[in-house]
């Protein structure tokens, strides 16, 4: 099978970018990262692109007139690449029309709570200072607003009494580092299709019987 | 140890009621339902209650002034039957701070999605729409917003491709009837402390390693 280009967006450590070259080159997701592009020097994701051999560069947002005009930078350079899906890992900025109509629904994005509970930043912590005894991660489609597009899995952690956000994220990110790679595997096997807010999945596998519960029985 | 004295309110078919009863009489919960009360005339309910030889009341809004009024003639025989515990189980009215003054802390309420996400009315049919991959039961303490107060319990469903409201309630309500009965015997054992909006379980059961992803990765 023909693999999938990939670019790739972050602002920070990267270890979603990680996961998804991982999970591409044991084979697991028939795609290949082709592009990582960052908006800050220092994001460790540009050593693990480089690292893995994979085009990488820094745009500067301050160096542009605005979002449009960055947004255009960061497509002209996807499009070099050849991109065909593009996946936002810990990417810090509002991403503008530009992209999203350059590669119509083909951005994804994680976001570490269960939306549409707890969009926006900080969402471990909206989890804590909530109350809620399980949280989790969420992968979808981008849409115009902040963590509201068509949802393609979900993955949930309980949260334990003695949770810090720190804690918490590590539980999530684990899962996060589950979930991504299978999110670009379902889209380059070309099972996904979009009906208004519900992704569909052909070949899904069917568990009707798992749940999880917290705080368990005992 | 002395059984909890519960009351619960309903308005309809009463399975939570049902798992409650056979929770407590199987001797799962240290705690006996003494009390039923309704505001509809028909809710089978009343049938259970009256098959276990439970109190059972039949308390029609229609003939109350107005919310208050409802409230204190439900405080009242609630209050008759040594009531400690006030359990909503789909009783399909607002409640008023006439019930939550005289029962502080002590009223719960079971609702058919992981809050915060989709409080209020068809909360299945909101999951539904919105496309979300996994929804839940969420067991709270009652304050004065809808399905706002401190989540004592949560339990969490995949959503299935072909699910109807029908066949995603069901789901759910298998969990409700684990959650519901669980989170009366935390209470009945003394075991749950609120602080702010979280809600502490002393002796909880630790289980960090669980976590549910929708769909599975086949």
């Amino acid at each position: 099978m023909k693999k999938l280009k990939v670019g790739v967006l972050v602002s920070g450590n990267g270890s979603n970018l990680q996961a998804i070259i991982d999970a591409c080159q044991r084979g697991e997701v028939p795609a290949e990262v082709v592009s990582v592009i960052t908006n800050r020097a220092t994001a460790f994701g540009l050593e693990r692109a480089r690292k893995a051999g994979i085009a990488a560069v820094h745009l500067d947002h301050r160096e542009f007139a605005g979002r449009e005009a960055y947004d255009a930078a960061v497509v002209a350079e996807l499009q070099r690449q050849g991109v065909e899906l593009v996946a936002l890992a810990g990417f810090m900025r509002i991403i503008t029309r530009v992209l999203l109509d350059a590669f119509p629904q083909r951005v994804m994005n994680i976001h570490p709570a269960l939306l549409p509970s707890f969009p926006g930043l900080d969402a471990q912590q909206q989890a804590l200072d909530h109350g809620v005894k399980v949280t989790g991660c969420t992968v979808h489609f981008v849409d115009e607003g902040t963590d509201t597009g068509p949802i393609i899995i979900q993955a949930v952690v309980p949260v334990l009494p003695d949770d810090s956000v720190e804690t918490l994220s590590r539980r999530i990110l684990c899962q996060e580092h589950r979930s991504y790679p299978q999110a670009i595997r379902f889209y380059a096997e070309g099972r996904l299709t979009v009906e208004g807010r519900r992704v569909n999945i052909s070949g899904e596998h069917v568990s009707s019987d798992v749940s999880l519960i917290n705080p368990s029985a005992r």
